[in-house]
């Protein structure tokens, strides 16, 4: 990756001066508006050639900015996408992956323990340095525990959920996913915040448009600089839209809510024009993962003409839509063929904001600004990891391949299939192909949708496996992975939430390692309360109790005793009926490992969404 | 297919002569240029979403016009497609089919002796009627013999060529491909219009373009209303590009044609802003069928999002790229969800005209001004066929497959894939499935792809099912099938064709029914003269002798002698050497059925590119 020169840095200090001449007083840097979709894929877009074109104010929002074809997603799954976002750095690095099966991809779901590591320095943390006030509307997925909460790590303002929102749960075996506005948990998906999943109503992107709304002019009127990221997900299944979206889509329900969220895009557009902010406002549109094309057609978006789709490495997994957009410094209507990666929003955030990246890490990310706003190219590679396993990497138009898969035979045999029509013989693997040595190398000019591998014996292939191989091993012999943050080792976990609940078994599960052995210290829990008549947590989950079961049994101190709570949730409804302790229904079959039925019925985790006892994970890590 | 109102006729005669107010005396109708593609796919431009984006100036035709992303072919196949644009009529109503196979494609390859029928109205021919001037630009395809000769089918002028720029043959057995200009032939590709296969180097596309600026030019200085239909070649394997252009794109050398379009494109419409003629100037843009995925990734196109490509009735196949231009009239940055077809270009355009089409015969062409001018939608269906098999119909979003097929194991095995990549299981089939008691249903909205057949139990599927048969059967009921022009069905052409010159098997050809009989009465053969020396026929083709060969043997009758020609071949070089026959140098078998050495080594039809004897193919038909 090639430093942007010292002039180049030079040019862009005239433009950052400039853009803040207009504010009183010092000049102030731009604000800074990501707006990251849920699942969208690069073809969802008119502006990306979806053919019912429903998306005219994001279309507009391209022809007055800059369009980025081959702008990529760290990961082909939500969290770690998220946390390169916000990190700069690749998921391996900041141990968003797991070690437990190869190449097995590994999100946050309720029963991950894991999340954002204290010495991650995320992006609104940073963005303090400059005088910004950050907000993040909408998926958090960096960790549900209260360590990972997104207050503790920069962000001001929070109006959103820490996980997808799957569900109803059964609440008294498994609570509803939460709503937090800051450090309170307002409610629960399904609940306070209905999702109706026959009709597809839901008024929730609604609700992060005016969150939105209302912090940009709570902002402007500060004249504080702001950064707002807004992580809505209507398009992640199941999909949603607002009633007067619903049914309005050539497309179905997923269109529906595409709809809404273009109509959102544009009212959020409409105010930085009326709050007469645009010139001083840079403005970025991508999304976390390509198209779940597992949902589709009605609950799944489009990669457009890439091969498959999310969870996989090909295309369709991680090439994203992109769109940049500050009027009077990009120029307008304009292509960049810079290949970008989400990671690149972290530097070209703290660019803006005139601050440097951390020097104590490996940064990843890319200032995009001499892109944008010189049609600066800079070579770089652009890294295909599923877990810590680099499956493929692009270089100027090449891209090759050190593994291939799917998912297993098992899996697809199953009805699931990330490449719904499409099969390239040698490519979509069911079993995980190596090629380490001799990886399998596309054109992606000529050959967008990855069918057709250069011919191994060709001066092309040599050529480019020789460029590629000097990337490659660099990057290797530098890398430090992280901690991984989403292992799941606990047998007892993976039974309780594959088969307890009737859910899919997750991918990969046939892959993973054996767990690793109980830990030695006594493992940590938190107890809280849950009350079962208004179905939610009585106390602010920061206020649980903490005690420490023993590293063997899992059992409770024995003096311990119940906490005797008093009733302060969210709801005065709560307030009318005396705490219960939450009976135990389940059989001892169901429950993880050495967690004993009493004390799993009793107590819950702030915030997990999983009923019973949360322990720390040190099983396996 | 709902009749254009009578308010809206008005309305439309309003804006007409609205449009021809500007010029002096009585009102002009607008010009009318045809920009016709060839085998490019909808997934080519980049407001299409083609990853590359290297067609800025049709994308900003569409910012100024309008798209309609739901356009269709009227055929995956060149020929047919090309005279439905002109006749305004299905190919099954035209002739441009073949009864040799079910479901078999078929246009006209040198051998093919068929072509546009005396009694088909061609849209030129009725331009005439307004005081239009005519010009065809590259490819005819409507048939190669005399009488096909698109100056006898309405056109004023011709630059290019009756077939496809394959080649170069063997001069010997078999002449290059003609060009024309009018009448005359002025010469042959790979000779005095070459195309350098190895580095895809030719001039064609320069030529082409000054033909159109040359022509429209004039006819702006004449004051006299223009059609100019400018069917270009460049995207049609083999491929070209001029030198400037060559390994300028990002797609290889596809794309580096597809750019030089685009360019010229560009060129076309800055010289109708300099004319100012934009108001007065109805332009739309447009392709005859599907990508040629057998061609890709270094020929050929990409079809976007759709299944399949060329010579298929999947959405790859017949869905085109399609967009209208005229400021002032057609609002622009619109985007029309009309279904619209290629045939629609002959109704609109007579419109454009104050014509009406033609009331004596069936005319399937749409005018599509109301959708233009105001937005209207009309219901219509959108027929697929293959030969005379209709294959599938679209109905609003709905389409419904009664056969499936790409092609057969036979030609699959033997690497010939119209769907590389893609396998949708029951859908892309290498059997002919029929499904004409339940077809095959899919939501075009939701499932642009073609991978989720609707359930057959559903209401949806029921409901749709119940009007696609209401139409079908309206169709199939007053269907009155023409004379099928593109047979082949004698067996010595195609053993010629087929294998003496060492070319693949063309698509369908094992499911050639059998042969019909020899016509009873003597066949007729145009004879012309080859000269050997500059490679070229000597005279011009309109000059050919008349002779009647004997039904059985096809034997010349016996007081025949050879004609004798002076030189007036359109070379100078060509006058300074004197003719001599040809030489025999062809072993019997590689000759038609009952054609002799002799005659066959010393005629050959003219601008048919085929040495030897052309015969009037009663037989079979």
């Amino acid at each position: 990756m090639a430093p942007v020169a010292a002039a180049t840095r030079w040019r862009l200090l005239l433009v950052l001066s400039a853009a803040g001449l207009g504010a009183v007083g010092a000049p102030k840097p731009p604000n800074i508006l990501l707006l990251l979709m849920d699942d969208m894929g690069w073809g969802d877009l008119g502006v990306y050639g979806e053919p019912s074109r429903e998306t005219p104010n994001l279309d507009q929002m391209a022809a007055e900015g800059m369009l980025f074809p081959n702008f990529y997603s760290a990961n082909p799954l939500c969290s770690p996408s998220r946390a390169a976002l916000l990190t700069g750095r690749l998921p391996i690095r900041s141990g968003f992956y797991t070690t437990n099966g190869h190449a097995r991809n590994a999100y946050t779901p309720q029963e991950i323990v894991g999340g954002v590591p204290d010495e991650e320095h995320l992006l609104p943390e940073l963005l303090k340095g400059a005088g910004y006030a950050s907000k993040i509307v909408g998926k958090w997925h960096l960790g549900h525990r209260p360590q990972f909460h997104p207050l503790k790590h920069g962000f001001d303002e929070w109006f959103g959920s820490p996980n997808c929102h799957f569900g109803p749960y059964d609440n008294r075996a498994r609570p509803n996913i939460p709503v937090y506005r800051d450090w309170e948990m307002v409610g629960r998906y399904y609940e306070e915040f209905p999702i109706n999943l026959k009709t597809g109503e839901a008024n929730l992107t609604q609700m992060y448009l005016q969150e939105a709304l209302d912090f940009m002019k709570r902002q402007q009127a500060a004249q504080r600089p702001f950064f707002l990221y807004w992580a809505i997900d209507a398009t992640h299944a199941p999909v949603y839209a607002s009633r007067p979206f619903l049914g309005t889509s050539r497309r179905g329900r997923y269109g529906d809510a595409v709809r809404e969220i273009d109509d959102s895009v544009g009212k959020i557009m409409r105010l930085l024009r009326d709050l007469r902010i645009t010139e001083n406002t840079f403005v970025f549109f991508t999304s976390d993962n390509g198209a779940a094309l597992i949902s589709a057609p009605k609950q799944g978006g489009s990669n457009g003409p890439f091969l498959c789709g999310k969870q996989t490495t090909f295309e369709g997994g991680m090439r994203e839509p992109a769109i940049a957009w500050w009027p009077g410094k990009i120029p307008a209507g304009q292509v960049s063929h810079q290949l970008g990666s989400i990671m690149d929003l972290f530097t070209t955030s703290l660019s803006l904001a005139g601050l440097a990246p951390p020097s104590d890490r490996v940064i990843d990310g890319l200032d995009l600004l001499p892109a944008m706003l010189w049609g600066q190219l800079t070579d770089r590679p652009i890294f295909y990891y599923r877990g810590n396993t680099l499956m493929a990497v692009t270089l100027g138009q090449y891209k090759a391949h050190f593994w291939t898969w799917t998912n297993s035979w098992e899996e697809f045999r199953q009805g699931v299939d990330f490449c719904p029509g499409q099969n390239v013989s040698g490519v979509t693997t069911h079993t995980q192909e190596e090629h380490t040595k001799l990886p399998l190398i596309f054109h992606l000019g000529r050959d967008p949708g990855e069918r057709y591998p250069l011919s191994f014996a060709s001066p092309e292939y040599l050529d480019a496996l020789r460029r590629v191989t000097l990337v490659v091993r660099q990057h290797q012999k530098t890398l430090v992975p992280g901690q991984p943050q989403l292992n799941m080792c606990n047998q007892a976990v993976m039974v309780w939430t594959c088969w307890a609940d009737g859910l899919k078994v997750p991918s990969g599960t046939d892959l993973l390692e054996p767990c690793g052995h109980s830990p030695a210290s006594p493992v940590p829990v938190t107890v809280c309360v849950w009350h079962p008549a208004p179905q939610r947590w009585v106390i602010p989950v920061s206020q649980c109790q903490k005690l420490w079961l023993h590293p063997k049994t899992h059992r409770a101190p024995s003096g311990w005793r119940s906490p005797a709570f008093q009733l302060d949730g969210p709801s005065p409804r709560a307030a009318r009926r005396p705490a219960r302790w939450f009976g135990g229904q389940l059989s001892t079959s169901q429950l993880p490992r050495g967690v004993q039925p009493a004390l799993r019925s009793q107590c819950g985790v702030g915030g997990v969404g999983v009923g019973g006892v949360c322990w720390e994970d040190r099983v396996g890590h």
